[in-house]
């Protein structure tokens, strides 16, 4: 079956964002073995999103369209697909049901009483609801309704003779993880063929070093297909097996996954879709009943920002410092001035401390610090901007390793934190 | 004038790479006052690329395609372009040279002995040369050729009454410095009026509710033109005036301005394009000479990561806690175990003694505290997911606010993070 992607966005047009779910979506339909012809980009202009409907029920048989469902005036997704299929739009009164809920939770911030009636909160709800937002609770004529649940904005499917039209709302965090719940399922039901796909997600090895290492593979692929993602500081490799049934795609995927295996080794740190580096070094942590403390110069923050938004990481991360002076490095992690002095903020010397005071001072059997120059300034010929120190305690061993990064502040700080959860998830598998 | 980008390449509709050159050009075409209506992208196949060439001449006034233009089989732009418009493809001496050339260089490479005759450069470099190649040195008929500087497909311009058509090479690198150097130029010129734009950029108020403050100044918009950009948390809206010159512009787009400034007053935290709110935070730190502490629980360090990533914050940030356990919070703040007992770790109370613990351990002047529950778990009736409590110290001064935030875990933790930056700005300049 042949898909069409339409986003909908004067803002893509005017190029104040990057077009990143017509990527996913493209992704995704990849994935499913549909083939994608089209991908369309249209302001919030109702004629010519309308003509654009038009021109895509003409010649594809599905329609994803993403963006416009918002409660503002421009956004009119919603109303052009009910023109071009000349359709009504219709009170949906589950989603009116959920805009009010959606609103009540905002109506207590006022609320010195946290206790009232329902109703005290409903009619406080509404006066907070503007009007542009009941738009929102109107649907297609005759379409399912997808639930949003990180918006007020909901998704549709509709069918029309034989195609399918899907309306997902435009901001990622909401358009994809209704998209993976709801639409994708929907569409595998759809396809005859069944597709398999295993992700090969590799780390501490750069993406053309990667990519070259298993050039025959990716030259001579037909069925499985071989795909690198580039991902900032990994590099990830979908395989993707077609056949008539799961069992069949999924032992021809093996074969090339053992090779991948045996070519990057311990570069790989999972092959599931879902899992990230620092999903797998908190459950190495949970299943060894370790706790972890971190120390963080240069990256203030990042590496253990990360590890925090794992639901449930309390069970391994209690507490973490962020030194960025060397006053801080010496008061709480109990640096020597001496070593500062001598070394510098940035040496083996500094990151090994660091590792250790965070670890004695705590009583945390595992510790990562990192101790580095991120730029644009501080760089010198002997300590050059990308320098970065990463130290990782573990029962009492310590482990530094001395990184040269290359990109803007940003990127070296995010490369540092993707190396210091990798030195960590190698030390936890005695690999370091 | 109106403009259409068409993308041409199975590559991106297999979403193995971003669209990043239609991002670049659309940004290009806003700053030169071109109205771009559509984005396609199509793959590699004569008859869809003929087809999306039609319909682009059919309706816009300017086409820049990209890609498609190497020597490869399933290169095909110039051809469906050449189709499309019923021309032939003849033989460019030049390019033809130029590829000679090209290839030399190569052959030079490969040489150790650099002094040599350049008939057999020349004859070494054309065995070089596979046929393929040749391909790049066809144009079509009657157009401009502009020279590669960066790899070997020219790129072309071409006139049809009235109508501009450009091709440009797909990668980046070769795309990019051409458009810069040949097309920009050129359009620049068929434009005769300037375009300013200022940017808006509010936060503490959700979209739906800062649109309707100015629905009446959306809907009767004309010249300058006012459009409204959601960013998590915050609110941006674009002013852009055109005229004659850029004073002119310039003057055109006050009084919206001021308008706007009456209308949001210290919700608008900047005007400048590129200025963030964590920006205007640590410039009115450096300003007031005062050193920042932070004590983040459930963002974990994604408060302090964001500061951290302005170049020189350390003139007013040297330290921060990320207590994420209660054992934690009493350690390092000073907490009360009771307060804990009595209030909850998510709690006005606890909030206020982080805070006020932090500046106190630390001596800073400012800090800041987040206590809150992510979820996905831990929320209950009367502590319901997204119960965040922020606390900000300013010399002596607690101010703590609640906030009742929405969406999944992420969402949640970001959200907080700008409504921390946000509340500090205000107590910096005592709007709190």
């Amino acid at each position: 079956m042949t898909v069409e992607l339409i986003s909908v966005g004067t803002e893509l047009l005017l190029g104040n964002i990057v077009n990143t779910n017509a990527n996913y979506l493209s992704k995704k339909c990849a994935e499913l073995g549909l083939s994608l012809f089209y991908q369309i980009t249209v302001g919030d202009n109702e004629n010519r999103l309308i003509d654009t409907v038009k021109t895509a029920m003409s010649r594809s048989d599905i329609i994803i369209l993403t963006g416009g469902l918002g409660p503002t005036q421009d956004d009119l997704t919603k109303e052009a697909v009910a023109k071009a299929l000349g359709r009504k739009l219709v009170m949906d009164e589950h989603s009116r049901e959920r805009i009010l809920k959606y609103f009540d939770r905002i109506s207590y911030d006022k609320q010195d009483n946290q206790i009232q009636k329902a109703s005290a909160i409903a009619s406080k709800a509404l006066s907070k609801i503007t009007d542009n937002n009941w738009k929102q609770a109107l649907k297609i004529d005759d379409c399912f309704v997808i639930d949003n649940d990180n918006g007020t904005a909901p998704g549709y499917i509709i069918k029309e003779n034989h195609k399918i039209i899907f309306l997902l709302p435009g901001p990622p965090s909401e358009m994809i993880p209704m998209f993976e719940q709801k639409m994708f399922p929907y569409l595998k039901e759809t396809q005859q063929k069944v597709f398999i796909s295993k992700m090969v997600k590799i780390c501490g090895i750069g993406e053309s070093r990667a990519e070259t290492r298993i050039l025959d593979l990716i030259e001579k692929q037909t069925n499985p297909t071989i795909a690198p993602y580039a991902k900032s500081g990994e590099v990830h490799f979908r395989i993707t097996a077609s056949a008539d049934n799961e069992n069949t795609a999924e032992s021809m995927i093996q074969p090339l996954l053992k090779e991948l295996m045996n070519r990057f080794g311990d570069n790989i740190y999972t092959t599931s879709e879902e899992e990230t580096l620092e999903d797998v070094v908190v459950k190495l942590l949970q299943k060894q009943g370790l706790k972890l403390v971190t120390a963080e110069s240069c990256t203030g923050g990042l590496l253990t920002g990360r590890i925090v938004n794992i639901p449930g990481a309390s069970s391994v991360f209690t507490e973490g410092f962020i030194t960025y002076s060397n006053e801080s490095k010496m008061k709480y992690l109990g640096v020597d001035k001496k070593t500062l002095d001598q070394y510098g903020a940035v040496s083996e010397e500094t990151a090994t401390q660091m590792v250790k005071g965070a670890a004695d001072t705590t009583g945390c059997e595992a510790a990562l610090a990192i101790t580095g120059i991120a730029g644009p300034d501080g760089g010198t010929k002997e300590k050059p901007i990308g320098l970065v120190y990463i130290g990782c305690y573990l029962k009492g061993i310590v482990t530094v390793r001395e990184y040269r990064l290359r990109g803007n502040r940003e990127k070296i700080r995010e490369q540092s934190v993707i190396h210091a959860l990798d030195l960590l998830r190698r030390c936890l598998m005695n690999m370091s």
